[in-house]
């Protein structure tokens, strides 16, 4: 099946969008790019926070889904990454990824193969989280179909909603029944708990996501007090985002934090209203662009939706000051002055700010890294996105 | 600088989506699908239309970024195809597409050398629309620094504002001295105006979309006047989308069509009021997905803002019948019953219309070509996406 695939790709025509060791004046537009400086201090920030709190970091590589920046995490202190698909952790395990944990749902028995195979032929140490019965069985069978039959060969987690409305058996009483019925599993391992709230993190007053969080901290504390009394041990806690993961550190029950957009810094988290306890992230993400038309009112430049994902807003504008982007459909945007100042001319750089980094960066096959800033650097590396594009 | 791009590309992990002359039931999820049936119908309503008005037809292919289907178009009777960028065009030309108009302005150096080059070494003929007498002096000495000098030998056209706002040189006059411009150049051709009022394609009310193109209609006319009055002979007005090329087609004005979308037909076109003599374009573009998570409430499918784009809404459910898709984020849809609908089950397949086909293919790889309905065909071909993510 591979062999249908692989083949156009690889007659795919391709141009390079920069060159290692040229100027970031080079720099093809549109195209993504790293301040590599930048993301090293929130790389750094992020790892001393963990380890300042004695926590596990599993940042979220769905957000990057690069095989290049989660070794970088890992070499920093990381115990591994989550990816939210089967293909993802795939892609990045054939990349090099030696611990990637799926921190979402697969229920379809040919996905489970697919990692079930994985699990017996690569060097991967993957895990998984499940929220149904139906999802601990054919979980069971894949691995077994798969000829993998090591007793607790595979770490399985329950997830529960601990807020969202999304994913995730209730909290309490009902989780107990699915950690047996992992734990009556051989080839699994009831390995702790999922406990996220993707819905608090962009709540904007930091009181509001204490708030969310202070629910989701009581669904942790009942769940693990009923599957104590069960007789069951959580070995883990794991889960928090960029918007909230100092609650969770703080609440000393979450053994292992899963913050993933701390090293891009969007500008949809950088709208929230800080936590002090939060470290001081910088935006490390940027979209090149340059104006290609002119008139009077205003400028359009060359980065539309298919440049940055618009779901968290529009991207803010970086570079030249005083101006502000609307959308311009799929290939343009429109930059206005939003006071005196003058518009760019044609052909002048704008550096956006994508709203929303994880749909931003699956939109793009390879991100930029420049090394000396913005204005002066140069091109330090090409960074793939391994798993663009991996949505099964 | 191509091999640093192509080496990754070629090097990544792989996987199919499905195998020809396999059943639907075998697609994976979460999957772009093209009926195929759909997809000729509205192939053969757009080309009787065309050939019944006696008017070019050129589609636009940033659509569906695929020489397979540029050529299917092209076979049908279309004279080639439009695209938005350099390296759009350049992704199809090396696919084999011989005809390719970028209607859209270019102003960056560089694409423009790569633009000249592929004038230069390719069998495709190439056009491209103009804004400034900066972009027509960039184009000429890009075309002089690849060596082509034979006269006449690109078509340029210029783009006039007919009412979007945003790119595109003032109607009437101002456009008299561009089209001079490219005139003045040996290497360049006037070819005529592109005319493309986008912020009307979506206005629901029938009425309005015509109001908007009556302003467009007017537009054209007087810029045709003023050039002609300047001795300027105007071979072609281009323009058109899939909300108003029937207004185009009735001007008189318009010789050729650019309408994309009629192709596949996405949710938030199907929205517009229905201008009776518009062909009845069916849904040929479809995201397969499957439930992953249930709970009393709601069931949570595997698409999310990853698998289709949202810059137009939520895509509706095809199937099954009754049920809302919510936001769940990036890999996750919330469905929830209209009435009193039974949710569907873990593991149950739901068909997703996009609600805007142009960004929605660009996040995938391929499409997988089904003949014979969704619910029972099987796979006939893959379409290769060959311009995705070719955004310079």
């Amino acid at each position: 099946m591979n062999a249908m695939h692989d083949a156009p790709s690889q007659t795919r025509w391709h141009r390079a969008h920069a060159c290692i060791g040229h100027g970031v004046t080079a720099i093809d537009t549109p195209s993504l790019v790293i301040d590599l400086d930048a993301m090293d201090r929130n790389l750094a920030r992020m790892a001393a926070f963990a380890a300042g709190h004695g926590l596990r970091l599993r940042p979220h590589a769905k957000m990057h889904k690069s095989a290049e920046l989660a070794q970088l995490q890992m070499a920093r202190g990381a115990v591994g990454v989550c990816v939210q698909k089967t293909d993802e952790a795939l892609a990045l395990a054939h990349a090099g990824v030696r611990d990637i944990y799926i921190s979402n749902e697969v229920i379809d028995p040919s996905k489970l193969l697919r990692l079930a195979q994985a699990v017996r032929d690569l060097p991967t140490r993957f895990s998984i989280a499940v929220d149904s019965a139906l999802g601990v069985q054919r979980l069971a069978q894949a691995l077994h179909a798969a000829g993998v039959s090591a007793s607790g060969c595979l770490d399985v987690l329950v997830e529960i909603d601990v807020g969202q409305g999304r994913c995730g058996i209730a909290s309490g009483v009902p989780a107990v029944a699915l950690a047996q019925a992992i734990a009556a599993q051989p080839a699994l391992r009831f390995a702790g708990l999922q406990a996220y709230h993707g819905g608090a993190q962009h709540r904007r007053p930091a009181a509001e996501r204490a708030a969310a969080m202070a629910e989701a901290i009581h669904a942790v504390q009942t769940t693990c007090e009923a599957l104590n009394a069960a007789g069951i041990d959580v070995p883990l806690v794991t889960g928090a985002g960029t918007g909230t993961f100092v609650i969770e550190a703080a609440s000393g029950i979450w053994g292992e934090l899963q913050a993933g957009s701390y090293l891009f810094m969007d500008a949809d988290y950088a709208a929230n209203e800080a936590d002090p306890r939060t470290p001081a992230f910088e935006h490390a993400l940027f979209v090149k662009s340059q104006v290609m038309s002119r008139c009077d009112g205003h400028a359009v430049c060359d980065a539309g939706h298919k440049s940055h994902a618009i779901d968290s807003g529009m991207p803010g504008v970086w570079f030249p000051d005083g101006l502000a982007y609307t959308s311009g459909g799929d290939e343009h945007g429109v930059l206005r002055a939003a006071g005196n100042q003058p518009l760019p001319g044609l052909g002048e750089v704008v550096w956006l700010v994508p709203g929303h980094c994880d749909p931003t960066v699956n939109l793009h096959d390879l991100m930029v890294g420049v090394r000396g800033g913005l204005a002066a650097g140069h091109v330090e590396r090409i960074v793939r996105v391994d798993a663009r594009g991996c949505l099964g």
